[in-house]
């Protein structure tokens, strides 16, 4: 192997190489930057925690969006129990920071990552999903051999139609293959998780996916106990139904992730009359490079911001985004908006926070118009 | 600051966690994993650079597609006479590792990246690209600033409509600005890159967009001429034109980048009947680690392929992607399509190969089914 170090590595590594300094004025910040507005970073938190706690159930926030050990402690201060995440490369990004309790909320499947999941397990509390058989013979050898003991979660599909078993003999199979590795694997509970729900426009219509969630995974139960198996928890839920799980007298647990960072995409949910509306807290700083009498474009483009969802919204009147290409974001006036110069710092919000940071080395956090922390994002790019 | 080491420093620094081990069958390296296979690799590369040379003009490969300072190395070994960017912080990974002549083919504004640029221009030939005054301002100041010289190429607007002059007049005044910079400023010659005639699908689609290119680029080198400023480099092209610049005996210089890596929307390209066919180099590999009666999920997700230019294809017989969502690629079979299994190894085509490798820290250059090198993407996330 041919080892260079990387660029990443190095600025990441070193302070003289942060996009900007504490205390420094918003528009000082190099670009494109990732901004964190702490004003309404703290407001979400408080208030969707809030909502959760008032419901008696507890909040494990998702780590996935924001890849932020900061803010996962933030999160864990507010009262979360632990954190979600998708990749044992994730868990061990807030693990090295002293996060106790991690569930990856995801199927794991390959030697390499069940033997990175168990060497965690010392360290952590650990759970992980599974809905095949062949997932609770890898982590259950995995446990065994590190003489660790690690939670397994099944999960079901309760309407999103991709991971999770669909019928209640696949699930008692599974209970069953998990109390052959006990006690290096302990059945703790259920996850259903309504992927497709978030996204849903209306609160009736959310309502109506999480009620019929709630139908499914209240059969699920009463098959498990009809089989000998007690099911303790049932975890799940996202930004966009929260309240609803919460309310639901089922789930113990609920998982958002995006309501710390906000984007269109869930910007465009109508919320239910008697939950917090969240503020958009992540944007992205831009700077205009070249301007002519028809557009202008930015130093940001498709390695800056996800649009899987869309594209960004400029945050500036009369501006509307045109197109976004590799490093670019060409953006057209409505007649009569006054021209941008070259140097122009402009915000922008993305279409989906999640891959959107996971994109950046940098979480900056502002108040005021001031830089007052910077955030690695020490688990961006963490896909094993 | 609260500083974390990140999860992205240990796993390029440590080989233990490298996703493979030299020498190692495919099927065995850890996933979502981004492959090279050698053999078209160094086919695509052989076969482009002939091309290019047959013409008898210089090759600058572009780095933003790969990031990878050992690809950019096989191809200046290839003849390439440097490097292209897009950032200086990518500028920075490839001089790192001895690149001597960098063009970043962007505008570049800000003092923090001027100062960046003229610090490495101490230890590369650097160039950079401008289209409005307040550009040769900061660039001349931070080249006067550290007693270096910096070639600026004069960027023209050839038909992409996004950055770069559309007038003389304005490319006059820019030689002007240049030449008051003299020495810490060269005027070095046109940017005259056709973004958009890249993916237009027929070679004669793609003639006739370089053609017009072409016509501008005449009347602007005779423009400029007139008003006392000679033009001795061209430089522009693509990985869909390349040929097409290079008989033009106009362009001195030609900027491939996808041609080493290849994706789905250049496989939809015809090409020209006396170019090479150039084959898919990049796959990314995953595992499977869901499946039911409907359909497959996979490992990688929207942090694993970029999704910009189309879903990515999977290279099975009888399966489709269906979706991709933050952390899941869901496929479907044709009805009869033998099913999967919870491990099976599956390979994809992204739809666009530059922002699929800023997803990734490693590149796995593969041969006859195992392991040859590990080439870590050293500018990925350098966005600066």
């Amino acid at each position: 192997m041919t080892h260079h170090p990387s660029i990443s590595e190095s600025r990441i590594g070193s302070w003289h190489d942060a996009p900007a300094g504490i205390g420094a004025p918003v528009d000082t910040i190099d670009t494109p930057a990732l901004l964190i507005e702490l004003d309404a970073f703290e407001r979400n938190l408080a208030e969707v925690h809030a909502v959760i706690q008032t419901a008696g159930i507890a909040v494990r926030s998702h780590g996935k969006a924001h890849k932020c050990p900061d803010i996962a402690l933030r999160q864990i201060h507010a009262g979360a129990v632990g954190i979600c995440v998708q990749k044992a490369s994730e868990a061990e990004a807030f693990i090295e920071v002293g996060v106790k309790n991690i569930l990856i909320t995801n199927q794991v499947v390959g030697v390499r990552k069940v033997e990175r999941i168990a060497r965690l397990a010392a360290h952590a509390h650990m759970g992980v999903c599974v809905d095949n058989v062949v997932q609770v013979h890898q982590i259950g050898a995995a446990a065994r051999r590190h003489h660790v003991a690690i939670d397994v979660y099944i999960e079901q599909d309760v309407g999103a139609g991709r991971c999770g078993v669909t019928t209640h003999a696949a699930a008692i199979e599974l209970a069953q293959a998990i109390q052959t590795y006990s006690p290096a694997l302990v059945f703790a509970g259920l996850q259903a998780y309504h992927g497709k729900a978030q996204h849903l426009r209306t609160s009736a219509e959310r309502t109506q996916a999480i009620g019929s969630a709630c139908d499914k995974v209240r059969d699920m139960i009463a098959a498990l106990k009809v089989a000998g198996f007690e099911v303790n928890a049932v975890t799940g839920g996202g930004t966009g139904t929260y309240e609803l799980e919460a309310e639901s007298g089922l789930y113990t647990e609920v998982q958002p992730g995006s309501y710390v960072l906000m984007d269109n995409d869930y910007g465009k949910n109508t919320p239910a009359t008697d939950t917090p509306e969240l503020q958009h807290v992540l944007h992205v700083l831009c700077t205009v490079i070249s301007v002519s009498s028809t557009h202008s474009v930015v130093d940001g483009g498709l390695k800056c911001f996800a649009v899987d969802s869309g594209l960004p919204r400029v945050v500036l009147p009369g501006w509307t985004v045109k197109g976004v290409s590799d490093e670019h974001t060409t953006i057209v006036p409505a007649p009569g908006t006054p021209a941008l110069k070259v140097g122009d710092k402009i915000r922008f919000i993305s279409g989906h926070c999640d891959p959107t940071v996971n994109l950046h080395d940098w979480l900056i956090a502002v108040r005021n118009g001031k830089v007052e922390e910077l955030w690695p994002v020490s688990a961006r790019g963490a896909v094993f």
